[in-house]
């Protein structure tokens, strides 16, 4: 029920069978899940997805891979994106989430929406020690 | 600018009294920020708020507690609470989060909200293989 | 901190004028709050807004005017309108709400939050029972 | 299209199964609707939001049961979950409300949506005399 | 998965039958919407949402047809509603959106997605210069 | 209020100075707004922001410059990023954008924002004639 056709791969242009190759390569597999076949009606954008993508989500960084999808998630979740729920918590189950670990994800999730509602009803403004500037 | 008076320690009730000696002995510091002040217009949502961030933030689970601060800080963006935003961030900086793992937080938040954005906008539904039932 | 300047009674155009007039008559008061002052830059976009609110916020509905209220906060907090929240909670007190009512509302509220939260974390889809068509 | 197996009757743990039966008992009916069954694979976040949902929601507070449903409604339209909008709405049936009622909650959520978006818009603050503190 | 039904032309209040008239006249076609088959089990709140929509919709105002129809589109996708999605984007198409307008639709509705995330999650107030009032 | 410090020029690394002088050239005036200043704490993410920025809102698409602004107004608006709609309200007006436009946009992120409501609410899937695939 998308707003675009997904292509299939004899329908890319070479710029979008090019993202595809990556997006293979990648992640060791020759399935491309739908997001990117709908996204590759407009070859420029889902070339810019996909490389932002790549660096944000890369394995060197500061934080570990599977924090990263966790916070990935729990935007999703609020956003109510239910295709990057999913997607998301595939991958986090495949960078090794365990069940409690997505069960504690859930709860705070849940918590925050819960005193973000509060906090937001109150009209409170942040504490002066919370601020940096 | 908040919907309600922010309370003083000598304007609360014995129940709202307990909770504020429970947040200074579980934080040891007499400091209590405004949230919970405002919060103790209503004793038994103090209560029952304050009980169940324990249990949800608490150091034991199979989380650790920094990466669920961030989890935090990623809802309270998504749903634009301010108030939140602040408190979390410094609380996640007093639990060890370094500039670098802000940054990267910030990046994946950024990059979740498009994503979320973009699969919205194009109606994709969760391919088979993402579905658990 | 506005978009716009807020108008004083001396800058409105008679088409703004007019709905001006008619919401301190409505309100028996000469005070007229920033939303109004902020709006009347587009008389045009002023007239329908304060004349579909004085027709869904009727006090001769199937809904009495404090649940209406109720339900506007409650609709405001969610949607996080800092400003809509305000005047809406004072409105709520105006009608006859009591703290233990708004504490109740804010309850419902986070409640609501956090369910919803986990009903979209967990993709469920509406039981059929729940479905009318 | 979960992203957890709903669990069947047999497929509970203990703790899970306590929470089942009070379910069952609260509402004089075998039926468990799906929601309960996907958050049973996390027996403690079960019983946390069931008993919490018992105590929000519980028939002797200030608030009637049907108007606590319509604040419900409002919050899940509101955060755009499908799964709570359809079960809140046959609740809130199930407790009387009537045809004309729901079109009135449905008026007033779209008008509360409206208004938030133009105050957002404006960026106008709230006026000193909707602030408590 | 509605929660009413959906009403068929035979089962519509003379209000509601007179409302449909006025869509398929104004959209030249017999086809009517399953958002307006749900809506006319209120046929006021029918009346004033088609009335309305009309007037701010109408071709002969300062933003042109298309216009009016991208940013409609940008709301939806942010609010997360499938339907209006849709619905607004084939009107957009209707009404000439070429393939290339609509990508960049989409660009920068997760480019500003990402910054609005970015800007909440820093706190930044605006600059002076930005402000009216 | 910011969760970070906003650096002053003498403070920034040679990376973060490098897109200053980048915001610079490309808008013709010394005046770098503070969502720079505070995003310029993590340089990395700056120049993938800025650089983002440059390449959807470049003024060579098949949208107009205008045009886009209306929408990055409308998603921020929906957002409620205040920061946001502060700086490309101001964006639209040095773009060109009249009193009337203004008028007509706010109306329209209004009328959407209502009927996204009750599409919501409604629980309406798309009729089939508005899905492409």
């Amino acid at each position: 029920m998308t707003t675009v056709r997904r292509l299939s791969d004899d329908e890319l242009t070479p710029e979008a069978q090019a993202v595809f190759d990556e997006i293979r390569a990648a992640r060791g597999t020759d399935f491309v899940n739908d997001f990117w076949r709908a996204l590759a009606n407009d070859p420029a954008l889902l070339r810019a997805t996909w490389d932002r993508l790549g660096a944000v989500m890369a394995p060197n960084g500061a934080l570990d891979p599977l924090t990263k999808e966790l916070i990935y998630i729990a935007v999703s979740i609020t956003n109510g994106c239910d295709y990057c729920i999913h997607s998301h918590t595939a991958a986090a189950r495949a960078k090794g989430m365990t069940d409690a670990q997505y069960g504690e994800l859930l709860a705070v999730v849940a918590m925050a929406s819960q005193t973000n509602a509060l906090a937001t009803a109150l009209g409170v403004a942040p504490d002066q020690t919370f601020v940096a500037d």
